[in-house]
């Protein structure tokens, strides 16, 4: 494999302003790592024409693939290719199949498009111009200079739709590059992040190729496991090597592979068990719906939630009697009991499960900040309650909530 | 005020992996922007010693103010010292003061100091030492060549407590900065980011203090207006001037000033007018709700949302008779304004909101993926249905028609 310098040029005054993090730098870094070559630079520069070409000639003196972010939108500051052109002397010019698809944009948003418009079809001349399938702007490749020159629009999601796979698969071809690298995400619910290390440690630091990381975030983590190898067969076989020694000791853990979330191992799990779900939902005001109805698919087993946010709601729409609530408060075992079990009836479901607790910033019926009932009903037995206390602020505690139940349901359902 | 050229130098070979996002260098951008000078670049290296040297070396060519995070941690891969000695020729050498709170902090803790720890209290001969607050290694301040060089460590929070307030209190004594920054968003909603550039272009073009500048995200618009001044009522009297001049333009799509979103608002006009309100939801599946439940406060006003995602529970649920469904379908106007009226009976709201259409990523009965119906109904009123269509994948489709119902109420609520 050659010894191949990469480089990221991000371009945008917002971000020499601070007013936004540069997270493209980061996802364009992590798939470089991927493709088993070497970043070894990233600059930031402002919407200023010297500049940017001074960046431009910098890196063309230094690196042999250089990723370019930002400065291809419709204003005037947008000044990305005027800096390439002036640095390289290739001309600018209009792409005609990219017009032709910014002019059915704006016609099927019954828009009409402004002149500033028409410079996001701008490439330049023998470039490649690559479709950018989630926006306007296209992303561009052009060879100069010994140097790979790679362009993409500054919004994240463009920015990935446009180099993954294309630009990519482009770069493998082009460099010879035929080692692989593979990832696997191993995904854990029910255990923190240090117990985790903590019960593997050993495998941990005995581990070299393929190498795991584990990586926390809210309410779950996973595990990284990475390996180098000559093909795709032999490194898949080294990361199932490691997993058959995982497995043993967490595995009770792992609700997922990869990129599935617990929503969709929930959903997928009630599809196989042939059972539907409905919800009630206090303190969490929809977000355990949102994050069900999100999967693709959720149609077949999720039948919906009754957001009962105010007490008249729980009353008048799951008919919560006033003396129970007048008795225990909205926030008690009874009234997550009784919440879960009339969403199932009212929804002619087969599982129900309801959220009620304080959010904050204030307590409430003298409860503090982080309380939490989750009530699991299943038709015709009695219902599963458990208490729990989250930390954090308003956003977090509602999060936490909705990750607990998930895995309430997916330990529930998996054990049937 | 002089003009004052900025830089950051960010040290980690982490950074260079995509392992972690480079947050430090937007923090310290923003509150450089606060101080009323320039930030013109952004650099990252990786651990290495020549070319940490030569980004010193690039940063003392261009810049009065150098930042450097990063690579003073104990291990054999931080370099950041040796790197500047070497450039500068000025010696390193063991800071005592740092020393012997670095046996306390280990004596306090009950661990062991390392020998590697102590290249933690190395600064730089005759260097301005800054304790770190939160950890072990100092801040350093050095003048050389022209330049103020700042290192911190690269642990955010030690970069924060080491920079704020005693660096920056630093800047502005010697460079004498006594100019202030305000700033001022103006947020947006029914007009796309071309056409508010489009419809201001005179002002915008004419404007270099304040400045102007559009920031877009899904569904709606943000202009922050940017005003230098020798002191805040001047500055914020220029924003105001140019504020005067926008409104008559573009005011009717206003609806929030700085960090207040379009659901703040909407929740506020709700309270300020003394009505309740409520939701059915189909294809949105409780976003909408989760999106008001999260301001706090909205227990006031919203009474929660009926999530009747499947035929059965809109039938079970909000009593939408299975012939309309058989005869419209649920994607029709017909449905979306029952869904409408009957959630505002069940929750006894004032006004309630229906969303029903197709997120994909299939056609659903006939209609296309974006075909969204959103029905606004007024105790006793005729309800107002819109028709619309999302581009974009499930998330996308779902989070505009989202937005495209907060607009609704905004503009119904704003003119009621």
């Amino acid at each position: 494999m050659p010894d191949l310098k990469t480089e990221v040029i991000s371009v945008g005054t917002e971000l020499l302003l601070g007013q936004i993090v540069n997270s493209n730098t980061a996802w364009i870094s992590d798939r470089v790592a991927n493709l088993g070559i070497s970043m070894y630079y990233h600059q930031t520069v402002g919407d200023n024409l010297q500049r940017v070409e001074q960046a431009f000639k910098t890196a063309s003196l230094r690196s042999d693939i250089v990723f370019i972010t930002g400065g291809l939108g419709p204003t005037e500051d947008d000044l990305t290719r005027e800096a390439f052109s002036t640095l390289s002397g290739i001309p600018i010019e209009e792409d005609e199949k990219t017009f032709a698809s910014m002019e059915t944009f704006f016609k099927n948003r019954n828009k009409g498009m402004t002149p500033n418009n028409r410079k996001q079809a701008h490439v330049f001349k023998d470039s490649m111009v690559i479709e950018n399938p989630v926006g306007i702007a296209p992303g561009i490749i052009v060879e100069y200079a010994n140097v790979t020159w790679i362009f993409t629009p500054g919004v994240p999601k463009e920015m990935e739709a446009i180099l993954d796979p294309f630009v990519f698969t482009y770069l493998r071809k082009k460099y010879k590059l035929d080692s692989v690298i593979r990832s696997k995400m191993l995904r854990f619910i029910g255990i923190g992040e240090s117990q985790l290390e903590h019960d593997l440690l050993d495998i941990i630091k005995s581990q070299s190729n393929p190498t795991i990381a584990p990586l926390a975030s809210e309410g779950e983590v996973a595990l990284r496991l990475t390996a180098k190898a000559s093909d795709i067969n032999k490194a898949d076989q080294m990361i199932e090597e490691v997993e058959q020694k995982i497995k043993p000791i967490v595995g009770q853990f792992i609700y997922g592979e990869n990129n599935r979330n617990i929503e969709e191992t929930v959903i997928h799990l009630l599809a196989e068990k042939q059972l539907s779900l409905s919800s009630a939902e206090s303190l969490t005001g929809g977000l355990f719906s949102d994050k069900l109805v999100s999967v693709s698919g959720a149609s077949q087993v999720f039948q919906g939630s009754a957001v009962v946010y105010s007490s008249k709601a729980k009353n008048s729409v799951l008919e919560v009697p006033f003396e129970l609530i007048e008795k225990y408060g909205t926030i008690s075992e009874e009234c997550a009991e009784l919440l879960a079990k009339n969403a199932t009836e009212k929804f002619n479901s087969d599982i129900g499960i309801s959220f009620t607790g304080v959010a904050g910033p204030n307590k409430s019926e003298g409860k503090d900040i982080g309380t939490v009932y989750i009530s699991l009903y299943t038709n015709g037995k009695k219902a599963q309650t458990t208490k729990h206390h989250f930390h954090g602020d308003r956003s977090s505690i509602r999060t936490r909530a909705v990750k607990k139940g998930l895995e309430i349901l997916f330990h529930h359902l998996k054990n049937l």
